[in-house]
This record gives C-alpha cells, sequence and structure tokens, in this order.
C-alpha cells in the first residue's frame, strides 16, 4: 500500500498484477451450497477444486474518505447449467456504492435489494456500471471460454456483507439451458 | 441521473457522451490568472476563447456513500510555454480520494498537499492513478496534439475547493521550453 499518490496499470488484456498488493483466489470449495445443483457442484468438487475467480486489490485504510479498487477475474466455467460467479454480497454499510468497468469478457451483474428489487445488467468490455447503494451485486461470466475482467472503485469504509447472501442466496439465477444466458427465478431463494 | 443499477460506455476512443447526464467546458476565459505567461493568455484571449477542457459527468446524489464519476477531456496547445490544463482543486473535505484511468493521450496529474509535499505522475492510457486524500489534482496535456482522456470517480460528498488554488496556485507547472514537457517551480506560487 503506497501513501502518497501512485499510480499502476491495468489495460485490457494487460493487467499487471505484480503491481497490486494483494491477491485474493475463490475456488469451488469456497461456494459451498451457493449453486442451485448441488450434485453436478458435489461432483466437480470431487474432480478438482477449481479456481472460480480472483481478486487484485490496491490496499487503502478502511475509512470514510478512501477508495478500494481493484480487478476481478471471473473464470469461465459451469456447474451444472449455472455460469461461474463470485459469492456476490451487500455492503455491510449498506449506504455505499460501487462502480465497475468491464475490461474484458461477457457477463452480466445481478443485483437486487433487501427490499426485493432486483436487476440484471449485460457487462462487456467498455460498460460502466453504477450498482447504487443498497444493492448485493454478484458477477457472473455468461461468456463462452474467456475471462471475465473488470475494475472496481468503491468507498473504504464500505466492508462486506456475505452472509446475508451465503444463508439466503440471489433472488435471481444465470443458467444455460441450450440457448445461452437467461435469468432464472431462484427456487431456493430464501427470504 | 438514473435512480437504479445503470451503465454507460467509454471505450477508449469510443466515449459515448450522449450517455452522461451533464457536459461542462472551460474555456480559456474561466483560467484568468491561472498561466505564468500572463501576456501570452492575454493575446490568446484576444484572438478566441478557447475551449481548453470539457467534463462528461455522472450525476448522483451529492452524498456520503454515492461516487461521482465521470470523463475529463483535456485539449491540446498551450499558453506560452506552459501547457493546457485543468483548474485543479483541493475538495472541500479534504479527506477524501479520487482515482483516475487514462484512457487516452499522454499528460500529467500535477498533485499537492496543503502541507507542501508535491508530485507529478505521468498519465499514458491504462494507468489508474490514486489520488491520496488530502492532495489537490490538476490534469496537464503534455501530449503532442492529442486529447487527454481520462475517467474519474471519487467519493460524492467530497465537493470542490477551488478557490485555494486559484488564489495560491500550484506550488509546480509544466511547462516546454524546447526539450518537452518539464516540471518547474512556480515563481508566483503563494504560500
Amino acid at each position: 500500500m503506497a501513501d502518497g499518490p501512485h499510480t499502476v496499470f491495468i489495460e485490457a488484456g494487460k493487467v499487471r498484477p505484480e503491481l497490486f498488493d494483494a491477491h485474493i483466489e475463490r475456488r469451488l470449495s469456497s461456494m459451498k451450497g451457493q449453486y442451485l445443483d448441488q450434485e453436478a457442484y458435489r461432483r466437480m468438487l470431487e474432480e478438482e477444486d477449481r479456481l472460480l475467480y480472483e481478486v487484485y486489490e490496491l490496499r487503502r485504510p478502511e475509512k470514510e474518505g478512501e477508495l478500494l479498487s481493484g480487478i476481478s477475474i471471473v473464470h469461465p466455467g459451469k456447474v451444472g447449467e449455472e455460469y461461474f460467479m463470485t459469492k456476490g454480497h451487500f455492503h455491510e454499510v449498506l449506504d455505499t456504492a460501487e462502480i465497475y468497468w468491464c475490461l474484458s469478457g461477457r457477463g452480466v451483474m445481478v443485483m437486487e435489494t433487501p427490499e426485493g428489487e432486483w436487476s440484471v445488467k449485460d457487462l462487456s468490455p467498455g460498460t460502466v456500471l453504477y450498482v447504487p447503494p443498497r444493492w448485493a451485486h454478484r458477477s457472473v461470466n455468461t461468456g463462452s471460454g474467456e475471462n471475465l475482467v473488470t475494475f472496481f472503485v468503491y468507498p473504504a469504509h464500505a466492508g462486506h456483507d456475505y452472509g446475508t447472501i451465503e444463508s439466503k442466496g440471489f433472488r435471481k439465477l444465470m443458467v444455460d439451458r441450450g440457448a445461452g444466458a437467461e435469468v432464472i427465478d431462484n427456487p431456493r431463494w430464501r427470504g
């Protein structure tokens, strides 16, 4: 973590992760109970604890006025019919926004509020997505074989609430039932 | 200003400004007293009140937890030996950061703190610059004929203090005295 003004380089397709402060890897085993087809999940995990997504972070003090930023890379693949995705989370300080910039790949952001609104927005290179305060968000790679790479910025005091999504799930899921990416209701959603 | 999650497209070289909420134009006449060579400034202004830079904004409520973002375009040119630049400002809430992403062109960010530290960082496509809390910042186009285009994000409650820079100036200036861009002390700086 640099103290003064500092720069990193993240041209599309040319991310230089060595410039980032931290590298987080999320594997299949960390997504227990999150995918709809639990039998497919179990079988896949028996074969290999695959890397689903990675985050490179620029560290800053987690206090108001600072910004946290980094690169998220969701790898391509499916668990059963359901696309690889991030855990997804609310911000612990619910009234904080986030901005995503899609650098490469194809995907969607699945979002919802505690009040029951939901939204699914397409991500392709050049898309800047505003996730307003109160919206939980999850990146999903719906592309065919490419990584979904986004740059994100959010207020540093926002924090992460993963627990709510882990126990309730998202209202909507992204699946491929043969005709490409579609949004379906999550039959296991617990309101 | 959209209320729910929303997207815009800003691929390098393909900004679609019609998707933004506001367009701010800053002309030479708005930079009175800011350039070192005041005689060159006067002569240039007599000829034409040239457009120096433009900002396209995504509007959001200016309150804590929201983020403001947009595109800044500094046009190429010089007033005397000094490159075209933005007014530059501190944030009114001094302890707030800003992140810049350079999309195209060449330039620098000139920065300083109230305590007297200064920094000049190069901007080229792919550079992500972290401007920490407390640092005043000004974009300068040091390229040869191209626009300097950046995408910026900052906490929506930060506000702008232009007055301090307007009356004191920055400690450092960016000039071309025949050998390309160089940083010089600002002889008119008022501490």
